[in-house]
């Protein structure tokens, strides 16, 4: 079947879209939200000032637009790790904790991203990031409620309260100086949830 | 002994500067930062604008002031608690920790200061306030250090990094509806750390 036209049309606008928010991190990361105007991301990108502000007003509006990316691809990061993690929910908890962490490793200072407390202080405020927050959280306690349930997870803190703990430590992660140092964490995070 | 002079002038600017921060810190909580100027800083304090500039050039200075007394009162509060808390390393740790997670808990949402994130964005920069969490993560980690000597805590990931992990964990106290919720916090806390 060809494809239709406005199909092409809606492919084009998300590759320069996605495009957009590649080449706009990329300078955030390098010079800092301060050093980064609308027509250097128009040149880097390869496009037009008049077009880039068909897409977005401002700097700010495309870091939150790749922030909001960024967050749904860790959830959607997630999910698939979920539920490719077997059965056992012991296991798919597990796995889930230590991928959360990673990220978290990742975007820490001695991970990938620079220009990290900066890029909070902009990001802070989306509501669209505390929607994505609090799908984490749920993803979480759901699966702690079955790893409660199948003897793997103690059942003496509700699920809610375990997932603001485990999502808190492992927050840790950001600080830890290498990969070893976020699987030690991951390891002294789940032997808190052991059923006592 | 009668006072010295200078003790009274030292006395006064102390008692002068100390009501400034209280009050800015109060009306930052009740209308946000935009809305308090320093002409309203000094009429609440009860002294004139031109003395209050003479300890502060602007809002945002106050509330740096504030908050690095605060963080110096939280410390010297921890260490009190330490200090008393009797010989056992195990039962020393345990108290600290209890503390931490109570002082997040108050400065929460569900604690007594609104406005925090607020607050944190202006405060994030300080450079003393990354040396008093500096001195705090050293003070837990001398705790963990103690305590995994006398056999109380694991040895088997360094004090350092346990102090990282407990400090991110009790930070969850910042969301905990309740103070029984910050004791559960603590508990699960106190078992990630026991020995293995």
């Amino acid at each position: 079947m060809p494809k239709l036209w406005s199909d092409t049309i809606e492919e084009h606008r998300r590759t320069v879209r996605d495009a957009t928010l590649d080449t706009t991190a990329a300078l955030v990361a390098r010079h800092g939200l301060a050093g980064v105007t609308m027509s250097r991301v128009a040149k880097e990108t390869g496009i037009g000032r008049a077009t880039l502000y068909k897409y977005f007003p401002s700097v700010e509006a495309i870091v939150h637009a790749w922030h909001e990316r960024q967050v749904g691809d860790h959830l959607a990061h997630l999910a698939a790790i979920r539920d490719r993690a077997g059965d056992d929910p012991g296991t798919k908890l597990a796995a889930v904790l230590d991928a959360y962490a990673v990220i978290n490793h990742h975007r820490s200072p001695h991970g990938r991203q620079p220009h990290g407390a900066e890029f909070a202080q902009v990001l802070h405020a989306g509501a669209r990031v505390a929607d994505a927050h609090a799908q984490l959280r749920t993803m979480i306690a759901d699966l702690l409620r079955a790893a409660a349930a199948s003897g793997d997870v103690r059942d003496d803190v509700s699920p809610d309260e375990l997932a603001v703990f485990c999502l808190h430590a492992l927050d840790a992660a950001t600080e830890a100086p290498a990969q070893a140092a976020v699987r030690r964490l991951v390891g002294i995070t789940l032997d808190a949830l052991r059923p006592r």
